[in-house]
């Protein structure tokens, strides 16, 4: 037998599914927007455990919860966490997954009075998944909130961060009290699902990630000439959507020149002007979202990107033009937490695959301030951000040890 | 000099201006949708046109306006004809110029007693243009419309047919008292601007319309998988969209194996679900739209794309879906009338070219009854239905005198 540690799993499930069935509608998905009616009821349900547990129970000011063991001002802290908010109709295990999976970890470590040389917490971070724009918990805790972004904070439905946050009789501005001291934090590890069918396909259980990816997304548009489908011959058009197509179909080879495995480009949203069946189209307009884990990976692309939309453009007789609407820089994880997990899924007798994660999550901010890192655990084909999102009980048990472990081995 | 006989182009010229100013709106488009206050203004102008010329005028049921010259019921009329309703937003000369040359023709045969074996008859068609579903007065003359279709026509904004009608105190059943007797048209022949590139490009005055394309519409679904735009790696993809560009990049390849120079493949519309920027395209839903003067092409090429289809969606693991939205079987035009055009061009000096319609037109219902036939006259760069139409006056006089001697011929 190992001398690794092992979670409660029977407890473990019991809590998954007790905070399940919180904030869940008829149509089976979970309602847990930040600081709505199911958020806070889970919030209350989750401070009830950590205090049961015998944890010392932190909200701080921008309502992260987190759940403390051997806390001292003085020690930089070895922290866990993800989320407990959910986008709408969501599934049982994103964000989650984690936080319960870190209050289990705190809870054997308290149980076993296992020995550590750093305090341990676990932090359940508010707004996670975008209501009012999203890691607004990980950015309040790295000091990375202002004052303007809080009051212009509004969800969808144009309700304002800092009215949510009242009615819940919490202060938004406080947010900005959150942020912790530079060198408070010895490292952050968070256990997420892969959200992704990498894992899933390959029979692997535990997910190493060692890069968050990067990503920039533009908003291109090709513009040529609106003409009767009927009267116009083939070669007098000036198609818009023929251009768009034939970028389309340069992806491939674009990703092949200039990038790496890791890469991705996407085209998911595309409208055509007029948008007619009898128009030719004259204006096509489109999203180009590319992300890998390598900042200069991500430039050759976007150079490769322009120059093919250019050469389509200029032999097609189009005008073509695009803004940025957004860019983010990938982030490396640092090799003590990777490690540390490696190590635990080796001496756990555990397969693990070193992977990026090509999807946002707190830790790519919790990055910014302290050595960070994530364990993935496999979605069935890839599923997430629905009711379908699954990840098998062994997954999840093997998850969780992994996590606890490398926990232990972090805190000394 | 020629024998040929000549409009009266400062005439023709006032006619065009005048009727250009009725309904007229501030955004320089015209507004005259069938049985609205500008066609009805314009019906009343063109009245007083008529009876002022010494013409006798004619209504039916279905409020076609008629020219008659030398009427007898024993003898096959010569026709021309086309409208003076428009589309919302329209220019002056979509149908407008057919009925004022038209017009202007039977002045002419008129004031110079010109010798004529037949009657000869300018009619100016009901709702060409759609406002109730669009070639309402040739259908009701050919014999083609139904008390069901009568009754269930309406607007875009829900007016019927009935009601429309009965304002201006017209009965639309009475349509049906429209339909002329089988073999009582000796020829039909229609003047109209082209609405495409072709003759204004190539610089010659007079097309002379040897067909009407036909066309089939399909609505296609490419469905695959709707993924993570950045946990889902190229490979594992089922994006529907990249299964439309790879489509779109073959319409090239299958027009020259499968089409003919007067093919047209048109993809006008593309949704995308969910078309979201960070998601990848799990379905992809998109118009086709293909036009040929030739029925055995056209199912050559629905063949041709279904295979292409196929191919794509097995390779790529989508579904592949289509549904028919419409199909229109291609017209020939007559050899008398496209003779009678082209003689006429000939005498008078002018560059004639035979040459497709790639747009719908009232002659491809009159083709069902009588031998018929076009002529076009160049528009600039190819523009119509919008204020920006435009054709040079020399090639509007060049296309009236085509009109004219052609009518003659066809009349003798």
């Amino acid at each position: 037998m190992d001398t690794e540690l092992r979670i409660n799993f029977e407890r473990l499930k019991q809590n998954l599914d007790d905070l399940s069935n919180i904030g869940r509608e008829k149509d089976h998905g979970i309602y847990r927007m930040a600081f709505s009616k199911g958020d806070m009821q889970a919030r209350r349900w989750l401070s009830e455990q950590i205090e049961s547990a015998g944890l010392s129970l932190h909200q701080d000011g921008a309502a992260n919860l987190g759940a403390r063991l051997n806390w001292s001002d003085e020690q930089p802290v070895v922290m866990t966490g993800s989320h407990i908010d959910t986008v709408p109709g969501a599934g049982h295990l994103d964000g989650a997954l984690g936080v319960i999976c870190g209050l289990e970890a705190l809870r054997v470590l308290h149980e076993r009075k296992v020995p550590l040389s750093h305090p341990v917490e676990m932090v359940a971070f508010s707004d996670e998944e975008g209501r009012f724009g999203g890691l607004l918990g990980s950015q309040s805790l790295c000091g990375l909130l202002t004052p303007e972004a809080i009051l212009a904070a509004e969800d969808l439905e144009g309700v304002r961060l800092t009215d949510a946050m009242q009615q819940q009789g919490l202060s938004a501005m406080e947010a900005l009290s959150a942020q912790r001291d530079p060198g408070s934090i010895k490292a952050f590890l968070e256990l997420h699902i892969e959200q992704g069918p990498v894992l899933d396909r390959q029979g692997i259980q535990i997910g190493a990630v060692d890069a968050i990816t990067g990503l920039f997304k533009w908003n291109v548009r090709l513009i040529g000439a609106a003409n009767h489908a009927g009267t116009t011959p083939m070669e007098m058009r000036q198609d818009a959507f023929q251009g768009l197509a034939e970028f389309a179909g340069q992806i491939d080879r674009v990703l092949e020149e200039h990038g790496s495995p890791r890469s991705r480009t996407t085209i998911g949203r595309v409208e055509l002007f007029p948008g007619a069946a009898n128009v030719v189209p004259g204006t096509a307009e489109f999203s180009l979202e590319v992300r890998d884990t390598d900042q200069q990976i991500l430039e050759a692309l976007a150079d490769a990107y322009r120059r093919a939309l250019s050469a389509i453009a200029r032999r097609r007789d189009l005008m073509f033009e695009f803004e940025v609407l957004s860019t983010i820089e990938p982030i490396q994880c640092h090799s003590s937490v990777i490690s540390a997990v490696e190590s635990s899924a080796r001496a756990l007798d555990l397969k693990s695959l070193r992977m990026p994660s090509g999807a946002v999550h707190d830790t790519q901010i919790m990055a910014s301030m302290a050595p960070a890192g994530m364990i993935f655990v496999p979605s069935k084909e890839g599923r997430s951000h629905s009711p379908a999102e699954w990840t098998a009980w062994k997954d999840i048990e093997a998850g969780a040890n992994t996590l606890l472990n490398a926990l232990v081995r972090l805190a000394n």
